[in-house]
């Protein structure tokens, strides 16, 4: 019964989806969905990430939060474009929402838009944005066992970033059976320990990261 | 347009809510609602409410995951009656699936049911249970900035505890900003640091919650 209700919501969010993924390659940009559980570290990898690209790539971000605007004045404060999204109370972005954050960047000079969804490994997976790519971030401190627990996000994501490594000392974290679950959910799905408030360990990230901008440069 | 929409789940889950309290209030248990982000900690601080309160009540856990039944096993381990709830793909826990969790126990033999929730801030604030009181876990190395972001589980929350606290000199966690902004959005909660895998300071809460069973049982 669930299912049948929530039917047209999904319908209407892949339409506007689709309609999003027509303006970004329309206008050159690759268009990333950055999810992970709250505090995981989504706005520290994303300043590493600009810190690493911010020379070849113009970026912009749009941030998903239930409410407040930290985030976004975060990633402002190192000169990049950023929107605030506060979703209210929903705990995942929609495609309308995006549609709308979309008017406040000037897309023609962009190659990189991250989107960091809401803090949450479920939700944002169910929603397709019109982005080309969607990534997840899990950190040490959260445990090794949460690709058996939330499956889906791990399949669903094309690279899987291990953040807070620089703890994995701290913690009862078994990294070797963590990359086995994630191989056996996902197994194409590359796996990048990093520490971003350090800026360690950024840089097989940051160049897979580039190799997807420019295959989509290429193609589009 | 969603608000009118999912209010018939709503409603469902109040009424069906509102018989689990009745059956919990008959059987004289009580019920608490645990929620946090994943890997914040609720099945190790589960258990260490256990070793503090099971020479004084008879306790028995649901633990709610989108798969796999590892948490269960955990405190099954421990003796203490466990029933793992899978919710496919579902957010958090709605009323049903506690109802058809409960003929696995033998309710009159208890004194507190401890729900272990789904990993996320956000969706099982909405849910109501049947529960006596929803309390929730944040944990060090999400930072001291969620209760900016995710102010509704602050506000449901009777009691917030903050685990792995022993990490605290690791992480830039601002505990006196953290208190504060709790303090702003719930007055009368208590924080509560803990650091659940090594027991520490585990105490007060445990008292805390000695405390609600107690007035509880008075009550009933």
């Amino acid at each position: 019964m669930q299912i049948d209700i929530s039917r047209p919501i999904l319908d209407k969010n892949e339409r506007l989806a689709a309609e999003n993924r027509a303006i970004f390659d329309a206008a050159g940009i690759f268009v990333l969905d950055l999810m992970a559980s709250p505090g995981a570290g989504k706005t520290s990898t994303i300043l590493a990430t600009i810190a690493a690209l911010r020379g070849r790539y113009s970026i912009a971000v749009i941030e998903g939060d239930i409410a407040s605007s930290v985030d976004a004045e975060k990633i402002a404060a190192h000169g990049i474009p950023a929107v605030q999204i506060n979703t209210g109370g929903a705990c995942h972005l929609e495609s309308d929402m995006i549609r709308r954050a979309l008017s406040s960047l000037d897309l023609g000079t962009l190659d990189l838009l991250i989107i960091e969804n809401v803090g949450n490994l479920v939700c944002p997976t169910e929603f397709y944005l019109g982005e080309h790519a969607k990534v997840m971030i899990l950190s040490v401190p959260e445990g090794h066992d949460k690709p058996y627990k939330y499956p889906g996000i791990f399949q669903i994501a094309e690279a899987v970033i291990l953040n807070k490594y620089d703890t994995i000392e701290v913690f009862d974290f078994d990294e070797s059976e963590f990359r086995q679950v994630v191989s056996s959910l996902n197994p194409k799905a590359p796996v990048f320990p990093i520490s971003a408030t350090k800026g360690d360990s950024v840089e097989l990230w940051a160049e897979w990261l580039a190799g997807r901008i420019e295959a989509n440069k290429a193609r589009t």
